[in-house]
């Protein structure tokens, strides 16, 4: 496991999606739809598959539930997480109404805000919290995990009050690079690599 | 350029966000150091900037001011693009705040909701515009994009208008699979695949 690379956990997490869509009526999929799918080569697709242990019929393709299953063991959502957010401005709003956090195994335990204006008050059934009081929740709530919605002066400040209560990875939304210990994961968030490649789809559709 | 792949195209972005960190004092960046940054091989490296006619000096690298105009040029962000919006509740109005846009290129040229209530109102200087204004809008402005920050029950919908008015690119926050005619190009942002990945990295960590 610890040889599959981020890359090829990316690509994990497209097969994952895309299994279940292309089933035939035998559950089956096989690695030539799923390399279509995803924009790999069957052989890659083999490959990422073979590294989690997770090998195909010849001739006859993958049961679809085995191989999601194996993948969500691969990737780590075969279990719950506990997660809090930070900020609870427009974007951390939005991200609390998100019903994608619960249905992927990530429950919400808490949100906060340095704002004391924002702090006290409530969103979507969540009591949003003082900065003062992470550490506390994170620690009695054990939490794994963050979500970084602020400003991005204000991002490794915060990070590193969620490293010292506990969490070992972030999500981080704030258009800034972290500097973290070796223990913690982030995945940015990087909205303008979005848009760089929109830009190169729209470009290559005007062909 | 057409045989860049959406899988090459991510990683110019990447090489495109890298380069100038990874510049030594003469400006210089290698591909093994770019490929380390990235998590491919450095073969891959040279592959995808040869794919895009750049090729670095043997020994001595790639100059990275060269080499990001390349990728600019390559992905089409060398240019404006103009972008409407559709959606003005918490995560739409994080998107309009959110100042990576312009500095990428994209100009927002208009803000849409369907709930009269939004419509009429100003989110960050622009103004809230009933969804019965999007085509004129889009027309006239010539815009080339839409950003869906609507619920997943309208994004077919609002897509199809779009199109109808001369949208050749949707960037799809809503967490449903559009059905678009093949001139359209779409970037699903998927927090899911990020949540994934998330829990991925942490469970490494772990190890």
């Amino acid at each position: 496991m610890e040889k599959v690379s981020r890359a090829a956990a990316e690509r994990l997490s497209q097969y994952l999606r895309s299994a279940p869509r292309l089933a035939d009526d035998d559950g089956m999929v096989s690695s030539v739809d799923l390399a279509k799918q995803v924009g790999v080569s069957a052989a890659q697709v083999r490959r990422d598959l073979a590294a989690i242990g997770h090998v195909g019929h010849r001739g006859i393709g993958y049961a679809a539930a085995t191989l999601t299953a194996a993948v969500r063991t691969a990737l780590g959502v075969d279990r719950r997480w506990r997660v809090v957010l930070v900020g609870a401005g427009n974007l951390g709003r939005a991200l609390i109404g998100y019903r994608g956090f619960a249905e992927h195994g990530f429950d919400l335990v808490g949100v906060f805000d340095a704002d004391p204006a924002k702090a006290g008050g409530r969103v979507d059934g969540l009591d949003v919290m003082p900065l003062s009081k992470l550490r506390t929740v994170v620690e009695k709530a054990r939490a794994e995990m963050g979500v970084l919605a602020v400003p991005a002066t204000a991002a490794q400040g915060v990070a590193d009050e969620l490293i010292a209560a506990g969490v070992r990875g972030l999500m981080n939304f704030a258009p800034v690079r972290l500097k973290l210990p070796p223990h913690v994961a982030v995945i940015p968030v990087d909205l303008a690599v979005q848009l760089e490649q929109l830009a190169f789809a729209v470009r290559l559709g005007d062909g």
